[in-house]
């Protein structure tokens, strides 16, 4: 698998599709995901962080919470990176 | 000072004023200062510490990120908690 395929960017689509794509790649083996939003979707990446949570329970360990910003054409677009990871 | 002096809520203000609001506590001796964000306006907490961050540099140190939800009406809530201290 390529580097970046644990990397779920969050944008148009709904939480629970995002919900799933986290789902579907600890179903491939892959151990930690992290949940990547940028401007207004970092909102949502909470959201989908949170949905996960409920879904799975104790079985779902947040690793960790980045949050920064990238220079994008001289503007600062903020950014978070929810790392988690399923445990059982 | 209460216990929740230390929290600037972000709501419909801009993010140069919460970067002041922010900045203010700091003068007033408050050591760490928690950004809090709920649903569409955690993006708006993680510009703030963005803008923060660009401010003050070396001397902002990120302490904690907290993201979790609370039950509000049956409803899940998502919100973010960034923890930051002044060390000079
Ligand atoms: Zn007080």
């Amino acid at each position: 698998a390529a580097p970046a395929d644990n990397v779920v960017v969050i944008g148009k689509k709904s939480v629970p599709d995002y919900v799933l794509e986290v789902i579907l790649k600890f179903n491939e083996g892959i151990d930690e995901v992290v949940i990547k939003g940028r401007g207004q979707m970092i909102s949502k990446a909470v959201d989908v962080y949170n949905a996960l949570k409920s879904k799975l329970g104790d079985s779902l360990q947040l690793v960790s919470v980045n949050i920064d910003s990238d220079n994008i054409g001289g503007r600062l677009v903020s950014y978070i990176e929810i790392r988690v990871r399923r445990t059982i």
